[in-house]
């Protein structure tokens, strides 16, 4: 049987939807890979790389050093963007954020906003290293 | 009876030290209150200025913004003294913390400190003028 004008017109119009389905289905499959960030990866830098003046989890070790726990990670990635490219200015948080790559940036903004908020008055040791040291700190 | 010069050095000595302790004692009595952050006025500030974005207890309206509940007090100073100075550069909070004094200052960063911390994915709704507005917020 031969399928009449508008119907060819169907199949044809079928076969672009299927086409973009799975052209979608695939972008979906990928795309989440390409966008969730690491949480165990930016707990570990965040250990490496934060925790001497934020705490490992966000609670901060100084009146003077913002808690990190509970943020909001997208206000996270922003301000250490801000710092990486030096529109935020603190010399040692340029210094810091310019070793971290798009990848850890994210990585560490889900790791501390995933961690329970800093309750009032909490504060977190000083790192053995630190501790040991007759600096001022931070 | 007639002290002698070494009772009579020690009365004037004692005399200089209850000077000195009624000195203190007044400096005491006055330093609390004007350093000590009035933490009602920094609600009701709080409640007029920063609850449309930050809301009144610190848990903020939108992931662009940063929740203020339970941050150091002395950090949120910082910062709004370096948005008002224009220090850091963030043209709505320039415009804002410029209108606070340093005591409004003081008052509202002791306000939002004694908040308890964010929940994770946690917001505070929007105010209702503010939802009422069709403009995108903030």
């Amino acid at each position: 049987m031969e399928w009449g004008p508008p119907f060819r017109c169907l199949r044809g119009t079928r076969r672009n939807i299927m086409k973009k389905l799975i052209a979608l289905s695939a972008m979906l499959a990928v795309a989440p890979c390409a966008l969730a960030a690491d949480v165990a990866a930016g707990k570990a830098r965040a250990e490496a790389v934060c925790a001497a003046c934020h705490g490992a989890n966000g609670v901060s070790v100084s009146d003077k050093v913002p808690h990190l726990a509970a943020q909001r990670a997208e206000y996270l990635e922003g301000q250490l963007k801000a710092f990486k490219e030096g529109a935020r200015k603190n010399p040692l948080m340029n210094a810091i954020a310019a070793q971290l790559s798009a990848e850890d940036i994210a990585n560490v903004a889900a790791h501390f906003a995933g961690q329970p908020g800093a309750q009032a008055g909490a504060k977190s040791g000083l790192l053995p290293h630190v501790a040991k040291s007759n600096g001022t700190f931070p």
